[in-house]
């Protein structure tokens, strides 16, 4: 696999995401022209990049076209519906075949350099430190349209000459209590409801936190400095979901008392993974791989 | 997961295909009321039993309706379109969603007994006798489509309550030289134009093969007697596909020459496997799992 120029057009599916809302501007200043893809253009015009880029209304499920592309054209592909509901069928049935067909359509039209976000729990039930090599074993419907989307893609690289990164994204800690559903975004809310309990579960479990910021640089970086590969998107530092709490409870300066063991645990987790991290913190390293 | 009553009514699909020829007669034999599905209904009219069973002319990968489906109706589903090109992309990008659909939809519908043929390919470059326990490694467009439905289905499992059975068929040795693409079917067309050659690779692999006929014998005692889980439909016994070869000139007594080594083996298959037998050889026998 020779390795494409790296481009500096750039199509951004999911762009008004949690995570695209972040990485845009980050390739705006970095000189890309951006094609942002997004389901919802009235929402998209509340940003404050709106008119930076060029916004293409679209439903991925339905279409490509009307996306301007060539081999000079980068992909990062944000886009997925159906969260949080894990245990859905319609990730399977629906979410696999239009993303394959969607980003297929993409590379049989000219595309060669594709990054595409994907997810921590494609390892499935392995606990401890987790290297992007290891072999997935997913075990719930997104875990497995995930997984299986990146190796139909790697099987249609027999087909086409093109660069894939696959971004396995650890757990999002959004500070700002953004559009995301992590544990942090509950306790926002929690805490300016003014509740005086936030029920939670255990809290024991460790896992892999990083700010949504992180998330976004970290995929700007394996965008510009690395190879083909799978990449885990990652502190690399484990942390108990308990403590995770409680420091951002002492940052808010709130008195919420946390309920520990309200909610089980979830039963398609691991208790303790954390992941090895890939990318590096500073522009212009590239692991060895 | 509950055992549904063994139905009296079976749809099959792939009705008119060399297994699908020679299960028909078995399951009428043995009480059943058979909808068979083909997409060729003028070609299926040659069939001897074509009057004996409600004949469905209907293209899997558009359609399930105008088959008669409920929680009575046994499914066995055998087409697939598309082989031996087994590196294509159609098995991915078109077959794998199209038969999930059509067996989703079936299911839906209510049918609650289903067994799919999946292939011995699934397994990968795994070496000596394999397990259907065994993990699979698939390495081909085909074997990861098959492998992947197989993997979908039992997804679908946590949605709704139907038994699988999965059947891992090895590789058929068609005596009579039908519509097959084994070895013994291009041996015979060769026999049979009077060539002086039969170009062929080195041979030495070792194979396990059955004939069609035992394939759908065995298919019939899983369909009966067997409960949901993945089974091996093989021989057991290991072969190299010269001696195969070999014993066929014999029972044709032909004097062509085997050309051994004129192909190269195959980059995607093992040197050397066979099945461990999950189907016993008579009726009524459950293997303990």
């Amino acid at each position: 696999m020779s390795k494409a120029p790296t481009p500096k057009k750039v199509i951004i599916t999911g762009a008004s995401g949690a995570i695209g809302q972040n990485l845009v501007p980050i390739m705006l200043s970095n000189g890309y022209e951006v094609q942002a893809v997004t389901r919802d253009l009235e929402n998209a015009r509340n940003l404050k990049w709106f008119k930076d880029v060029n916004f293409v209304q679209m439903d991925i499920n339905q279409t490509s076209d009307g996306l301007d592309v060539n081999s000079e054209t980068g992909i990062i592909h944000l886009a997925w519906q159906g969260l949080p509901n894990y245990k859905s069928e319609f990730h399977i049935g629906s979410n696999l075949p239009s993303n394959y067909n969607f980003l297929k359509a993409l590379i049989e039209r000219g595309a060669r350099h594709v990054l595409v976000s994907g997810t921590c729990a494609e390892y499935g039930m392995q606990c401890g430190k987790i290297k992007s090599s290891a072999p997935t074993h997913p075990n719930t419907q997104y875990a497995y349209a995930k997984d299986s989307l990146h190796k139909q893609l790697r099987f249609l690289q027999q087909q086409h000459d093109f660069i894939l990164k696959w971004a396995r994204i650890f757990y999002i800690y959004d500070q700002v209590g953004r559009r995301t559903n992590s544990i942090i975004s509950q306790l926002n809310k929690a805490i300016d409801s003014k509740e005086e309990d936030f029920n939670m579960s255990g809290g024991e479990q460790l896992r892999d936190y990083l700010t949504v910021e992180e998330v976004a640089q970290q995929l700007f970086y394996l965008f510009e400095d690395y190879h083909d590969g799978a990449f885990n998107i990652c502190s690399g530092e484990p942390i108990s979901i308990r403590r995770l709490v409680e420091n951002h409870i002492k940052k808010r300066k709130s008195n919420i008392r946390i309920n520990l063991g309200f909610y089980p645990y979830p039963d398609y987790e691991p208790m303790a993974f954390w992941g090895e991290r890939d990318v590096s913190k500073s522009k212009g390293q590239q692991s060895s791989s």
